[in-house]
């Protein structure tokens, strides 16, 4: 995948010198600085990374001036790379192994990881960290010797990165890695949200609110789980023919449904309302138009947009009782990293999942600035930024 | 199963004069009088009723002085009777077979019956109806020749009524009558709940608020679903007792948790939430104890009791997407009448479905107001009222 090869045994065990982009400050343009990068410790893992994706998770944590947010701090958490070296008590991954750096743990050990059922990692709980899990502390200095915060476990925009090994997923190395890394958050939390989460049926009806990542992502899973109908709801009538290339077969403008809302819409379009619905916006608002789009009797509604904090999602009790339907959440769509991205990575390779067309632009990484400029104007999808290029 | 052998083609196609106890007033004690009970139109089904026992749904539409309460009306909706005569067009029927009323429609037609995902009738949509389905007028005049309201399609607390041939399920009578009438309600809402709703796993944990007929009817089904923990929560110590005949297997009384809430005291009983948690009792506050006592990653919580109306039920957007839980409701535990019942029913000939030791009390019809009153007191569990003894 890479064509040059690095012999990662003379910096194995020292610290690494190498260029990050870290936020010094909320909002302010990320600096090109070098860092020294510790070497891992037990039961970690080194990262060269290759190349890494902006998601919009990466914009509100960077935007933010206040706790969660940190500073100085290496944000970035969409990636893939090279394993560089491993510290004590790993197994299984071994220097020059294709990785992809993933923010939801997967111990492997704990009830959850074990479970089927759950992909919330009960050793390592997921919140927005800001250091590393076992210790709590920074493996990333600048050269003034001050510590720089980590960002969700991951930290990829840095040339090298600290993971735990339960953040690291081994994959093939044959997909592309400007392909691959987009499977680390946005795009499998969409796919794994109409996959795991809602696992929708073949024949059934599907109605994605917001078509961002998250929202193509659904659409593509939902496509992929042989769902027949897929509406698309968004303000930007442009997301139509978008939309198309992920499998949308229907389009509804919200700001263009005069004096009916868009769940009596839906509801018309599909005869009673849509068997899954998914909020992937963030509004309280929208999960419950979602909610009452959705078909009677067994219509699920999944919430993955991320609200403001301290945001109320309210249903009336009788509708709730009534209705026979079900709302569920998921974080990263409800997949198990270890397990299901290889799945995902072979599907891509068997051209079943579509990946290519999320990629909207490519950047080296001193212009890493202007993949936040694309995002924040609509511009981009997802845009590479590639380390070493 | 009735020992009088009755001629029902002396009254077929006539109208029937019998007793009826007529709720005249909100709240007041049902008179007992004589009522003219019309012969079933097409697709209706004229039933001679053996016993019916009290449900509260009947007191609260007794109490409540306006809309859906209407009066004088005919209330009760837990019976089993034998069929007196059909009207045309209905098929698979026949005077003299026992059968059950019941409040969920179940066409066999329309999408929904159709599907298994689904209990909630499309061609007749439950609603806290008043008149038969079909032509919105009632079968049921006093002497005086005033029309008298039904009640949810059933109107059991008479001699004899009508019910659409939705609204009917064949029974096989080897079950004794003082136990066939549980299933048309409360009872089957909550073992359905946990067999069809939440579908409960062998080895789980279950947490169930409201001790109540649906709360033990919850227990009982999750007893025969193999669960191994079944923690009842009520304000009245008394019911840890009666829990145990129907499953419950540990006890925790929400006066009596100290500084902690219900749903912490249960997280660390159950190691970390239950796997399932069924709120029995219709109180908004409960739900969200009962959801915040549910197992992230997959908990499930099933909402069964019924709110005052508009009452609304809130959940922080942020634990809804991190959590990993969902939230149901359903209609009669999400129950297929004409499939589902006739499976409980087999379940009890087997000795496997507890239902005798639901009924703790049984009086003639002319005492139907001491039914009322001893379950406003507390006192009784389900009383049964038998119409001919």
């Amino acid at each position: 995948m890479s064509e040059k090869v690095v012999d990662f045994s003379k910096t194995s065990g020292k610290p690494i010198r190498c260029r990050a982009a870290v936020a010094r400050e909320a909002g302010e343009p990320l600096v090109i600085e070098e860092v020294i990068v510790a070497p891992p410790k037990s039961g970690e893992v080194r990262i060269k990374i290759i190349c890494t994706s902006l998601c919009f998770s990466d914009v509100t944590f960077w935007r933010l001036k206040v706790p969660p947010a940190y500073f100085p701090r290496i944000l970035g958490h969409e990636a893939v790379g090279v394993v560089e070296s491993v510290g004590e008590d790993v197994h299984g991954l071994t220097p020059g192994d294709t990785v992809l750096p993933i923010f939801l743990p997967d111990c492997g050990e704990c009830t959850d990881c074990q479970s089927k059922k759950s992909n919330l990692c009960s050793k390592f709980p997921f919140h927005v960290a800001s250091l590393m899990p076992r210790d709590g502390t920074s493996r990333f200095t600048d050269l003034k010797g001050e510590a720089l915060y980590h960002f969700i476990y991951v930290s990829s925009f840095s040339e090298y990165t600290v993971v735990d090994v339960a953040s690291v997923t081994k994959i093939d190395p044959a997909i592309p890695p400007n392909r691959a890394c987009l499977l680390s958050c946005g795009v499998s939390t969409g796919v794994g949200a109409a996959w795991k989460t809602a696992n929708v049926e073949p024949g059934s009806t599907v109605a994605i609110f917001g078509l961002g990542a998250i929202g193509l992502g659904v659409a593509e899973g939902a496509r992929l789980c042989g769902a027949t109908k897929i509406i698309g709801v968004d303000v930007n009538p442009d997301k139509y023919e978008l939309g198309k290339k992920f499998g949308v077969t229907d389009f509804v403008n919200s700001k263009d449904c005069g004096d009916k809302s868009v769940s009596q819409v839906i509801r018309e379009m599909t005869d009673g309302g849509a068997d899954y619905c998914f909020e992937c916006v963030g509004l309280a608002s929208l999960v419950h138009e979602a909610y009452a789009s959705c078909r009677k009797g067994w219509g699920k509604t999944v919430v993955l947009g991320v609200d403001k904090p301290g945001s109320q999602l309210n249903f009336s009790s009788f509708e709730v009782l009534h209705s026979g339907k079900s709302l569920m959440g998921s974080l990263y769509g409800g997949l198990k990293p270890k397990s299901d991205i290889p799945i995902l990575i072979q599907r891509y390779l068997d051209k079943e999942l579509e990946l290519d067309k999320f990629v909207t632009h490519e950047v080296n990484f001193e212009d890493i600035n202007k993949a936040f400029d694309l995002l924040l104007e609509g511009k981009s999808l997802r845009c590479v930024i590639w380390m070493d290029k």
